[in-house]
Protein backbone atom coordinates (compact mmCIF):
# COMPACT_ATOMS: atom_id res chain seq x y z
CA UNK A 1 0.00 0.00 0.00
CA UNK A 2 2.74 2.81 1.06
CA UNK A 3 4.54 1.58 -2.00
CA UNK A 4 1.40 2.09 -4.37
CA UNK A 5 0.75 5.52 -2.28
CA UNK A 6 4.23 6.91 -3.00
CA UNK A 7 3.81 6.05 -6.98
CA UNK A 8 0.92 7.74 -6.80
CA UNK A 9 2.22 10.95 -4.94
CA UNK A 10 5.38 10.53 -7.54
CA UNK A 11 2.91 10.63 -10.16
CA UNK A 12 1.35 13.77 -9.22
CA UNK A 13 4.27 15.18 -8.48
CA UNK A 14 5.70 14.60 -11.68
CA UNK A 15 2.19 15.79 -13.50
CA UNK A 16 2.42 19.47 -11.46
CA UNK A 17 6.39 20.16 -12.71
CA UNK A 18 5.16 19.61 -16.36
CA UNK A 19 2.52 22.02 -15.98
CA UNK A 20 4.49 24.14 -13.91
CA UNK A 21 7.03 23.72 -17.27
CA UNK A 22 4.29 24.47 -20.04
CA UNK A 23 3.52 27.26 -18.20
CA UNK A 24 6.83 28.61 -17.61
CA UNK A 25 7.72 28.01 -21.44
CA UNK A 26 4.90 30.06 -22.72
CA UNK A 27 6.25 33.22 -24.27
CA UNK A 28 4.71 36.06 -21.39
CA UNK A 29 2.68 37.71 -23.47
CA UNK A 30 0.69 34.31 -23.55
CA UNK A 31 0.46 32.86 -19.95
CA UNK A 32 -2.39 35.50 -18.83
CA UNK A 33 -4.37 34.28 -21.59
CA UNK A 34 -3.43 30.63 -20.07
CA UNK A 35 -4.54 32.09 -16.74
CA UNK A 36 -8.04 33.27 -18.47
CA UNK A 37 -8.31 29.60 -19.90
CA UNK A 38 -7.62 27.87 -17.01
CA UNK A 39 -9.72 29.68 -14.90
CA UNK A 40 -12.83 29.53 -17.33
CA UNK A 41 -12.35 26.29 -17.56
CA UNK A 42 -12.75 25.84 -13.85
CA UNK A 43 -15.78 28.10 -13.51
CA UNK A 44 -17.53 26.34 -15.80
CA UNK A 45 -16.74 23.10 -13.86
CA UNK A 46 -16.94 24.18 -10.43
CA UNK A 47 -19.26 27.26 -10.71
CA UNK A 48 -17.53 30.95 -10.18
CA UNK A 49 -18.39 31.27 -6.39
CA UNK A 50 -16.64 27.76 -5.65
CA UNK A 51 -13.16 28.43 -7.98
CA UNK A 52 -10.75 29.48 -5.71
CA UNK A 53 -7.47 31.24 -7.15
CA UNK A 54 -5.85 28.43 -4.86
CA UNK A 55 -8.16 25.76 -7.68
CA UNK A 56 -6.76 27.70 -10.63
CA UNK A 57 -2.89 28.23 -9.64
CA UNK A 58 -3.48 24.30 -8.89
CA UNK A 59 -4.52 23.64 -12.26
CA UNK A 60 -1.52 25.37 -13.76
CA UNK A 61 0.63 23.90 -11.02
CA UNK A 62 2.21 27.21 -10.57
CA UNK A 63 1.94 29.36 -7.07
CA UNK A 64 -1.00 31.94 -6.41
CA UNK A 65 1.80 34.46 -6.42
CA UNK A 66 2.84 33.59 -9.72
CA UNK A 67 -0.62 34.22 -11.02
CA UNK A 68 -1.46 38.08 -8.96
CA UNK A 69 1.94 38.74 -11.41
CA UNK A 70 -1.22 38.77 -13.91
CA UNK A 71 -3.81 39.42 -12.23
CA UNK A 72 -4.99 41.24 -9.20
CA UNK A 73 -7.91 39.01 -8.65
CA UNK A 74 -10.80 36.49 -9.37
CA UNK A 75 -13.18 39.38 -10.35
CA UNK A 76 -10.20 40.49 -12.62
CA UNK A 77 -10.01 37.47 -14.30
CA UNK A 78 -14.19 37.17 -14.50
CA UNK A 79 -14.25 40.75 -16.12
CA UNK A 80 -11.62 39.72 -18.72
CA UNK A 81 -13.25 36.36 -19.44
CA UNK A 82 -16.50 38.71 -20.14
CA UNK A 83 -14.52 41.18 -22.14
CA UNK A 84 -13.35 38.36 -24.28
CA UNK A 85 -16.69 36.84 -25.31
CA UNK A 86 -18.16 39.85 -26.19
CA UNK A 87 -15.30 41.02 -28.36
CA UNK A 88 -16.49 37.18 -30.35
CA UNK A 89 -20.14 38.08 -29.95
CA UNK A 90 -19.33 41.65 -31.80
CA UNK A 91 -16.81 40.01 -34.34
CA UNK A 92 -17.76 40.82 -37.96
CA UNK A 93 -20.80 43.08 -36.46
CA UNK A 94 -19.70 46.11 -37.67
CA UNK A 95 -18.59 45.45 -41.14
CA UNK A 96 -22.59 43.41 -41.37
CA UNK A 97 -24.08 46.46 -40.73
CA UNK A 98 -22.27 48.79 -42.57
CA UNK A 99 -23.59 46.61 -45.91
CA UNK A 100 -25.75 48.65 -48.25
CA UNK A 101 -27.55 45.87 -48.30
CA UNK A 102 -31.45 45.42 -47.29
CA UNK A 103 -32.86 44.49 -43.89
CA UNK A 104 -33.27 40.64 -44.23
CA UNK A 105 -30.09 40.25 -45.94
CA UNK A 106 -28.64 42.21 -42.78
CA UNK A 107 -29.89 40.18 -40.21
CA UNK A 108 -29.20 36.45 -42.45
CA UNK A 109 -25.92 37.63 -41.95
CA UNK A 110 -25.68 38.83 -38.62
CA UNK A 111 -28.15 35.71 -36.89
CA UNK A 112 -25.61 33.08 -39.07
CA UNK A 113 -22.72 35.64 -37.63
CA UNK A 114 -24.15 35.05 -34.07
CA UNK A 115 -24.66 31.36 -34.41
CA UNK A 116 -21.05 30.57 -35.45
CA UNK A 117 -19.27 32.93 -33.26
CA UNK A 118 -21.08 31.19 -29.97
CA UNK A 119 -20.35 27.76 -31.47
CA UNK A 120 -16.36 28.67 -32.68
CA UNK A 121 -15.66 29.57 -29.54
CA UNK A 122 -14.50 27.63 -26.48
CA UNK A 123 -17.60 26.38 -25.03
CA UNK A 124 -16.85 26.84 -21.41
CA UNK A 125 -16.07 30.46 -22.10
CA UNK A 126 -19.93 31.25 -23.58
CA UNK A 127 -20.96 28.84 -20.89
CA UNK A 128 -19.44 31.46 -17.85
CA UNK A 129 -20.92 34.23 -20.12
CA UNK A 130 -24.13 33.47 -20.38
CA UNK A 131 -24.63 32.27 -16.47
CA UNK A 132 -21.96 34.44 -14.17
CA UNK A 133 -22.90 37.61 -15.02
CA UNK A 134 -24.47 38.64 -11.78
CA UNK A 135 -21.12 37.61 -10.38
CA UNK A 136 -19.45 40.20 -11.46
CA UNK A 137 -18.29 43.41 -9.70
CA UNK A 138 -20.84 46.11 -9.73
CA UNK A 139 -19.04 48.53 -12.06
CA UNK A 140 -18.42 45.80 -14.78
CA UNK A 141 -21.65 44.19 -14.41
CA UNK A 142 -23.35 47.66 -15.68
CA UNK A 143 -20.33 47.68 -18.71
CA UNK A 144 -21.39 44.09 -20.05
CA UNK A 145 -24.92 44.92 -19.45
CA UNK A 146 -24.72 47.86 -21.64
CA UNK A 147 -23.23 46.21 -24.35
CA UNK A 148 -25.50 43.50 -24.04
CA UNK A 149 -28.55 45.65 -24.74
CA UNK A 150 -26.05 47.55 -27.57
CA UNK A 151 -26.52 44.19 -29.52
CA UNK A 152 -30.00 43.38 -28.71
CA UNK A 153 -30.66 47.00 -29.94
CA UNK A 154 -28.66 46.29 -33.19
CA UNK A 155 -30.93 43.56 -34.17
CA UNK A 156 -34.14 45.95 -32.89
CA UNK A 157 -33.09 48.19 -35.52
CA UNK A 158 -32.87 46.11 -38.04
CA UNK A 159 -36.39 44.32 -37.41
CA UNK A 160 -38.14 48.03 -37.13
CA UNK A 161 -36.53 48.87 -40.60
CA UNK A 162 -37.70 45.76 -42.47
CA UNK A 163 -40.97 45.92 -40.62
CA UNK A 164 -40.92 49.86 -42.34
CA UNK A 165 -39.79 48.33 -45.56
CA UNK A 166 -42.64 45.79 -45.75
CA UNK A 167 -40.18 43.43 -45.85
CA UNK A 168 -40.92 41.73 -41.84
CA UNK A 169 -44.15 40.54 -40.32
CA UNK A 170 -45.58 43.52 -38.23
CA UNK A 171 -44.64 42.22 -34.73
CA UNK A 172 -43.57 43.72 -31.48
CA UNK A 173 -39.52 44.24 -32.46
CA UNK A 174 -38.51 43.96 -28.73
CA UNK A 175 -40.06 40.35 -28.04
CA UNK A 176 -39.15 39.59 -31.80
CA UNK A 177 -35.52 39.92 -31.03
CA UNK A 178 -35.61 38.19 -27.38
CA UNK A 179 -37.23 35.25 -29.13
CA UNK A 180 -34.28 35.41 -32.13
CA UNK A 181 -31.50 35.59 -29.83
CA UNK A 182 -32.89 32.96 -27.20
CA UNK A 183 -33.20 30.14 -30.11
CA UNK A 184 -29.30 31.67 -31.33
CA UNK A 185 -27.95 31.58 -27.61
CA UNK A 186 -29.27 28.52 -26.49
CA UNK A 187 -26.85 26.53 -28.54
CA UNK A 188 -24.18 26.57 -26.24
CA UNK A 189 -26.40 24.83 -24.11
CA UNK A 190 -26.43 21.75 -26.58
CA UNK A 191 -23.61 22.13 -29.19
CA UNK A 192 -21.31 19.21 -28.75
CA UNK A 193 -17.97 20.40 -31.18
CA UNK A 194 -16.97 16.93 -31.23
CA UNK A 195 -19.21 14.04 -31.32
CA UNK A 196 -21.83 16.83 -33.22
CA UNK A 197 -23.02 15.42 -36.27
CA UNK A 198 -23.83 19.61 -37.28
CA UNK A 199 -21.07 21.96 -38.50
CA UNK A 200 -21.25 25.60 -37.47
CA UNK A 201 -22.87 26.19 -40.81
CA UNK A 202 -25.34 23.71 -41.43
CA UNK A 203 -26.73 25.07 -37.75
CA UNK A 204 -26.71 28.43 -38.52
CA UNK A 205 -28.41 27.78 -41.88
CA UNK A 206 -31.10 26.06 -40.39
CA UNK A 207 -31.90 28.33 -37.54
CA UNK A 208 -31.78 31.32 -40.09
CA UNK A 209 -34.24 29.44 -42.49
CA UNK A 210 -36.77 28.69 -39.58
CA UNK A 211 -36.44 31.93 -38.36
CA UNK A 212 -37.26 33.14 -42.05
CA UNK A 213 -39.72 31.12 -43.04
CA UNK A 214 -41.08 29.16 -40.25
CA UNK A 215 -41.78 25.40 -39.86
CA UNK A 216 -45.31 25.54 -41.67
CA UNK A 217 -44.85 24.70 -45.30
CA UNK A 218 -45.81 27.87 -47.27
CA UNK A 219 -49.98 26.61 -48.43
CA UNK A 220 -50.62 25.51 -44.71
CA UNK A 221 -49.27 29.14 -43.95
CA UNK A 222 -51.54 30.74 -46.06
CA UNK A 223 -54.75 28.49 -44.77
CA UNK A 224 -53.41 29.57 -41.38
CA UNK A 225 -54.22 32.94 -42.42
CA UNK A 226 -57.24 32.55 -44.57
CA UNK A 227 -58.78 31.15 -41.09
CA UNK A 228 -57.11 33.44 -38.53
CA UNK A 229 -58.67 36.35 -40.40
CA UNK A 230 -61.96 34.93 -40.45
CA UNK A 231 -61.95 34.54 -37.24
CA UNK A 232 -62.20 38.14 -36.50
CA UNK A 233 -64.47 38.72 -37.92
CA UNK A 234 -66.22 36.82 -35.63
CA UNK A 235 -70.08 35.94 -35.82
CA UNK A 236 -69.92 35.98 -39.97
CA UNK A 237 -69.80 32.19 -41.73
CA UNK A 238 -68.06 31.27 -44.77
CA UNK A 239 -68.95 28.63 -47.00
CA UNK A 240 -66.74 26.61 -48.84
CA UNK A 241 -67.94 28.19 -52.06
CA UNK A 242 -66.95 31.72 -51.00
CA UNK A 243 -63.81 30.30 -49.90
CA UNK A 244 -63.08 29.18 -53.59
CA UNK A 245 -64.29 31.99 -54.99
CA UNK A 246 -61.91 34.19 -52.80
CA UNK A 247 -58.89 32.43 -53.60
CA UNK A 248 -59.57 32.92 -57.34
CA UNK A 249 -60.59 36.68 -57.11
CA UNK A 250 -56.73 36.76 -55.02
CA UNK A 251 -55.38 34.79 -58.06
CA UNK A 252 -56.67 36.73 -60.83
CA UNK A 253 -55.51 39.89 -58.71
CA UNK A 254 -52.47 38.80 -58.58
CA UNK A 255 -52.47 38.44 -62.55
CA UNK A 256 -53.38 41.70 -62.85
CA UNK A 257 -50.33 42.94 -60.12
CA UNK A 258 -47.99 41.24 -62.73
CA UNK A 259 -48.77 43.09 -65.80
CA UNK A 260 -48.28 46.30 -64.11
CA UNK A 261 -45.38 45.39 -62.25
CA UNK A 262 -44.10 44.22 -66.09
CA UNK A 263 -44.96 47.29 -67.34
CA UNK A 264 -43.71 49.95 -64.79
CA UNK A 265 -40.29 48.29 -65.93
CA UNK B 1 -22.77 53.59 18.45
CA UNK B 2 -23.34 50.93 21.37
CA UNK B 3 -27.04 51.76 21.38
CA UNK B 4 -27.44 51.57 17.14
CA UNK B 5 -25.38 47.81 17.17
CA UNK B 6 -28.16 46.86 19.96
CA UNK B 7 -30.82 47.94 18.15
CA UNK B 8 -29.75 46.31 14.69
CA UNK B 9 -28.88 43.12 16.86
CA UNK B 10 -32.30 43.31 18.23
CA UNK B 11 -33.48 43.68 14.94
CA UNK B 12 -32.00 40.70 13.46
CA UNK B 13 -33.07 38.47 16.21
CA UNK B 14 -36.65 39.99 16.14
CA UNK B 15 -36.22 38.91 12.42
CA UNK B 16 -35.09 35.60 12.95
CA UNK B 17 -38.22 34.63 15.41
CA UNK B 18 -40.83 35.89 12.87
CA UNK B 19 -39.11 33.68 10.49
CA UNK B 20 -39.05 30.73 13.04
CA UNK B 21 -42.10 31.69 14.28
CA UNK B 22 -43.68 31.57 10.16
CA UNK B 23 -42.20 28.13 9.66
CA UNK B 24 -43.81 26.78 13.14
CA UNK B 25 -47.15 27.94 12.04
CA UNK B 26 -47.05 26.00 8.84
CA UNK B 27 -48.92 22.70 8.16
CA UNK B 28 -46.32 20.02 8.55
CA UNK B 29 -47.38 19.09 5.17
CA UNK B 30 -46.21 22.77 3.84
CA UNK B 31 -43.06 22.94 5.99
CA UNK B 32 -41.03 20.77 2.90
CA UNK B 33 -41.86 22.88 0.49
CA UNK B 34 -41.19 25.96 2.34
CA UNK B 35 -37.77 24.29 2.81
CA UNK B 36 -36.86 23.90 -1.00
CA UNK B 37 -38.62 26.88 -2.08
CA UNK B 38 -36.04 28.86 0.26
CA UNK B 39 -33.16 26.71 -0.92
CA UNK B 40 -34.22 27.16 -4.82
CA UNK B 41 -33.63 31.33 -4.28
CA UNK B 42 -30.64 30.47 -2.79
CA UNK B 43 -28.87 28.34 -5.02
CA UNK B 44 -30.51 30.73 -7.66
CA UNK B 45 -28.93 34.05 -5.94
CA UNK B 46 -25.58 31.79 -5.09
CA UNK B 47 -25.11 29.22 -6.93
CA UNK B 48 -25.72 25.16 -5.71
CA UNK B 49 -22.56 24.97 -4.79
CA UNK B 50 -21.70 27.92 -3.09
CA UNK B 51 -24.90 27.08 -0.72
CA UNK B 52 -24.90 25.06 2.59
CA UNK B 53 -27.53 23.71 4.36
CA UNK B 54 -26.28 26.11 7.04
CA UNK B 55 -27.51 29.01 4.82
CA UNK B 56 -30.69 27.64 4.15
CA UNK B 57 -31.52 27.20 7.85
CA UNK B 58 -30.71 30.45 8.67
CA UNK B 59 -33.03 31.75 5.96
CA UNK B 60 -35.69 30.02 7.81
CA UNK B 61 -34.75 30.92 10.97
CA UNK B 62 -34.44 27.17 12.49
CA UNK B 63 -31.97 24.97 13.06
CA UNK B 64 -30.18 22.33 10.77
CA UNK B 65 -31.61 19.32 12.90
CA UNK B 66 -34.94 21.32 12.27
CA UNK B 67 -33.85 20.61 8.24
CA UNK B 68 -32.79 17.22 8.66
CA UNK B 69 -36.04 16.68 9.85
CA UNK B 70 -37.32 17.06 6.51
CA UNK B 71 -35.15 16.12 3.84
CA UNK B 72 -31.31 14.15 4.47
CA UNK B 73 -29.00 16.11 2.01
CA UNK B 74 -28.50 18.95 0.31
CA UNK B 75 -28.32 17.35 -3.20
CA UNK B 76 -31.77 16.01 -2.07
CA UNK B 77 -33.50 19.00 -1.80
CA UNK B 78 -31.76 19.58 -5.55
CA UNK B 79 -33.64 16.65 -6.59
CA UNK B 80 -36.44 17.44 -5.86
CA UNK B 81 -36.46 20.72 -7.46
CA UNK B 82 -35.05 18.62 -10.62
CA UNK B 83 -38.45 16.72 -10.26
CA UNK B 84 -40.64 19.46 -9.05
CA UNK B 85 -39.97 21.46 -12.57
CA UNK B 86 -40.10 18.28 -14.43
CA UNK B 87 -43.49 18.11 -13.12
CA UNK B 88 -44.40 21.88 -14.35
CA UNK B 89 -42.78 21.41 -17.69
CA UNK B 90 -44.65 18.17 -18.09
CA UNK B 91 -47.54 19.90 -17.58
CA UNK B 92 -50.61 19.42 -19.60
CA UNK B 93 -48.35 17.66 -22.07
CA UNK B 94 -50.27 13.80 -22.19
CA UNK B 95 -53.42 15.85 -22.60
CA UNK B 96 -52.49 17.56 -25.68
CA UNK B 97 -50.98 14.76 -26.96
CA UNK B 98 -54.08 12.79 -26.56
CA UNK B 99 -56.16 15.06 -29.29
CA UNK B 100 -57.49 13.93 -31.83
CA UNK B 101 -55.65 16.80 -34.05
CA UNK B 102 -52.97 17.44 -36.66
CA UNK B 103 -49.41 17.33 -36.08
CA UNK B 104 -49.38 21.70 -36.79
CA UNK B 105 -52.18 21.98 -34.00
CA UNK B 106 -50.63 19.78 -31.89
CA UNK B 107 -47.25 21.61 -31.78
CA UNK B 108 -48.89 25.08 -31.55
CA UNK B 109 -50.40 24.13 -27.76
CA UNK B 110 -47.01 22.17 -27.08
CA UNK B 111 -45.49 24.98 -27.46
CA UNK B 112 -47.38 27.93 -26.18
CA UNK B 113 -47.74 25.23 -23.47
CA UNK B 114 -44.14 24.88 -22.38
CA UNK B 115 -43.65 29.10 -22.48
CA UNK B 116 -46.05 29.68 -20.34
CA UNK B 117 -45.00 27.01 -18.17
CA UNK B 118 -42.12 28.01 -17.70
CA UNK B 119 -42.96 31.52 -17.46
CA UNK B 120 -45.67 30.85 -15.09
CA UNK B 121 -43.24 28.72 -12.49
CA UNK B 122 -41.46 30.78 -9.65
CA UNK B 123 -38.53 31.75 -12.21
CA UNK B 124 -35.55 30.59 -8.99
CA UNK B 125 -37.05 27.21 -10.27
CA UNK B 126 -36.09 27.04 -13.70
CA UNK B 127 -33.05 29.11 -13.32
CA UNK B 128 -31.67 26.53 -11.12
CA UNK B 129 -33.45 23.44 -13.43
CA UNK B 130 -31.92 24.91 -16.25
CA UNK B 131 -28.49 25.84 -14.28
CA UNK B 132 -27.46 23.27 -11.93
CA UNK B 133 -27.80 20.21 -13.39
CA UNK B 134 -24.19 18.99 -13.26
CA UNK B 135 -24.42 18.94 -9.50
CA UNK B 136 -27.09 16.24 -9.05
CA UNK B 137 -25.93 12.73 -8.03
CA UNK B 138 -25.15 10.07 -10.59
CA UNK B 139 -28.40 8.27 -10.51
CA UNK B 140 -30.58 11.70 -10.62
CA UNK B 141 -28.81 12.87 -13.00
CA UNK B 142 -29.16 10.09 -15.78
CA UNK B 143 -33.18 10.01 -14.53
CA UNK B 144 -33.02 13.73 -15.22
CA UNK B 145 -31.78 13.30 -18.36
CA UNK B 146 -33.90 11.21 -19.66
CA UNK B 147 -37.07 12.64 -18.88
CA UNK B 148 -35.66 15.74 -21.17
CA UNK B 149 -34.63 13.69 -23.71
CA UNK B 150 -38.31 11.84 -23.48
CA UNK B 151 -40.06 15.77 -23.94
CA UNK B 152 -37.14 16.83 -26.39
CA UNK B 153 -39.13 13.42 -28.14
CA UNK B 154 -42.02 14.27 -27.83
CA UNK B 155 -41.46 17.43 -29.66
CA UNK B 156 -39.58 15.44 -32.34
CA UNK B 157 -41.92 12.87 -33.26
CA UNK B 158 -44.82 15.69 -33.68
CA UNK B 159 -42.16 17.53 -36.15
CA UNK B 160 -41.40 13.83 -37.75
CA UNK B 161 -45.49 13.38 -38.57
CA UNK B 162 -45.87 17.07 -39.91
CA UNK B 163 -43.22 16.11 -42.28
CA UNK B 164 -44.45 12.92 -43.53
CA UNK B 165 -47.87 14.40 -43.64
CA UNK B 166 -46.28 17.94 -46.18
CA UNK B 167 -47.75 20.00 -43.48
CA UNK B 168 -44.26 21.13 -42.21
CA UNK B 169 -41.34 22.12 -44.19
CA UNK B 170 -38.77 19.09 -44.83
CA UNK B 171 -35.74 19.60 -42.21
CA UNK B 172 -34.08 18.28 -39.65
CA UNK B 173 -36.32 16.96 -36.80
CA UNK B 174 -33.73 16.66 -34.50
CA UNK B 175 -32.46 20.25 -35.40
CA UNK B 176 -35.64 21.64 -35.56
CA UNK B 177 -36.52 20.67 -31.81
CA UNK B 178 -33.21 22.51 -30.52
CA UNK B 179 -34.24 25.31 -32.22
CA UNK B 180 -37.94 25.36 -30.92
CA UNK B 181 -36.96 24.93 -28.04
CA UNK B 182 -33.91 26.36 -27.38
CA UNK B 183 -36.82 29.97 -28.01
CA UNK B 184 -39.12 28.96 -25.51
CA UNK B 185 -36.29 27.96 -22.98
CA UNK B 186 -34.39 31.25 -23.06
CA UNK B 187 -37.83 32.83 -22.20
CA UNK B 188 -36.81 32.15 -18.13
CA UNK B 189 -33.25 34.27 -19.34
CA UNK B 190 -35.33 37.69 -19.94
CA UNK B 191 -38.60 37.52 -18.42
CA UNK B 192 -39.15 39.98 -15.76
CA UNK B 193 -42.83 38.94 -14.15
CA UNK B 194 -43.25 42.08 -11.99
CA UNK B 195 -42.32 44.65 -14.70
CA UNK B 196 -42.63 42.87 -17.94
CA UNK B 197 -45.18 44.48 -20.13
CA UNK B 198 -46.34 41.42 -22.16
CA UNK B 199 -48.27 38.84 -20.66
CA UNK B 200 -47.67 35.03 -20.77
CA UNK B 201 -50.28 34.55 -23.57
CA UNK B 202 -48.49 37.27 -25.75
CA UNK B 203 -45.28 36.36 -25.70
CA UNK B 204 -46.51 32.12 -26.20
CA UNK B 205 -48.65 33.32 -29.03
CA UNK B 206 -45.54 35.57 -30.61
CA UNK B 207 -43.20 33.01 -30.21
CA UNK B 208 -45.47 30.48 -31.67
CA UNK B 209 -46.30 32.96 -34.83
CA UNK B 210 -42.64 33.57 -35.43
CA UNK B 211 -42.05 30.17 -35.38
CA UNK B 212 -44.62 28.65 -37.47
CA UNK B 213 -44.62 31.31 -40.02
CA UNK B 214 -41.20 33.20 -40.30
CA UNK B 215 -40.32 36.74 -39.81
CA UNK B 216 -40.65 37.78 -43.44
CA UNK B 217 -43.49 38.50 -44.90
CA UNK B 218 -45.26 36.13 -47.67
CA UNK B 219 -44.42 37.57 -50.70
CA UNK B 220 -40.81 37.96 -49.41
CA UNK B 221 -40.77 34.40 -48.82
CA UNK B 222 -41.97 33.86 -52.42
CA UNK B 223 -38.92 35.48 -53.59
CA UNK B 224 -36.25 34.24 -51.49
CA UNK B 225 -37.49 30.54 -52.51
CA UNK B 226 -37.65 31.82 -56.22
CA UNK B 227 -34.13 33.11 -56.00
CA UNK B 228 -32.74 29.87 -53.89
CA UNK B 229 -33.94 27.58 -56.39
CA UNK B 230 -32.76 29.68 -59.19
CA UNK B 231 -29.01 29.70 -57.87
CA UNK B 232 -29.73 26.25 -57.67
CA UNK B 233 -30.11 26.06 -61.25
CA UNK B 234 -26.53 27.53 -61.52
CA UNK B 235 -25.63 28.87 -64.97
CA UNK B 236 -28.77 29.20 -66.28
CA UNK B 237 -29.32 33.11 -66.75
CA UNK B 238 -33.17 34.09 -66.19
CA UNK B 239 -34.72 37.14 -67.45
CA UNK B 240 -37.14 39.37 -66.00
CA UNK B 241 -39.54 38.46 -68.93
CA UNK B 242 -38.72 34.82 -67.75
CA UNK B 243 -39.90 35.49 -64.29
CA UNK B 244 -42.91 37.54 -64.98
CA UNK B 245 -44.01 34.22 -67.11
CA UNK B 246 -43.54 32.39 -64.97
CA UNK B 247 -45.50 34.03 -62.04
CA UNK B 248 -48.64 33.88 -64.17
CA UNK B 249 -47.87 30.19 -65.19
CA UNK B 250 -48.12 29.78 -61.27
CA UNK B 251 -51.06 32.15 -61.11
CA UNK B 252 -52.98 29.98 -63.64
CA UNK B 253 -51.95 26.82 -62.40
CA UNK B 254 -52.92 27.34 -59.34
CA UNK B 255 -56.87 28.36 -60.95
CA UNK B 256 -57.18 25.01 -61.99
CA UNK B 257 -56.68 23.74 -58.67
CA UNK B 258 -58.98 25.64 -57.51
CA UNK B 259 -61.48 24.24 -59.53
CA UNK B 260 -60.06 20.35 -59.27
CA UNK B 261 -60.67 21.02 -55.43
CA UNK B 262 -63.70 22.36 -55.71
CA UNK B 263 -65.35 19.81 -57.92
CA UNK B 264 -63.47 16.75 -55.52
CA UNK B 265 -65.76 18.50 -52.77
Amino acid sequence: MIARGNGKEQKLIAQKNAKQENFRTLDKSLRIQKIIDTATDLFRRKGYRSTSLDDVSRELGVTKAAIYHYVSSKEEILSIIYIQALQHIFRNTNEILNKDIPPNEKLRLLLSNHVKNIIIQPLSMMCVFFSEENQLPEKEFRKIQNEKNKYNRIVEEIIKEGISLGIFRKTDPKLQTFAILGMCNWVYKWYKPKHGSFTPDQIADHFVNLLETGYLKCNQQKTQFLLESEQQKKGKTVTKKEYYQRLRTQCIDMLNLIDKMEKSG
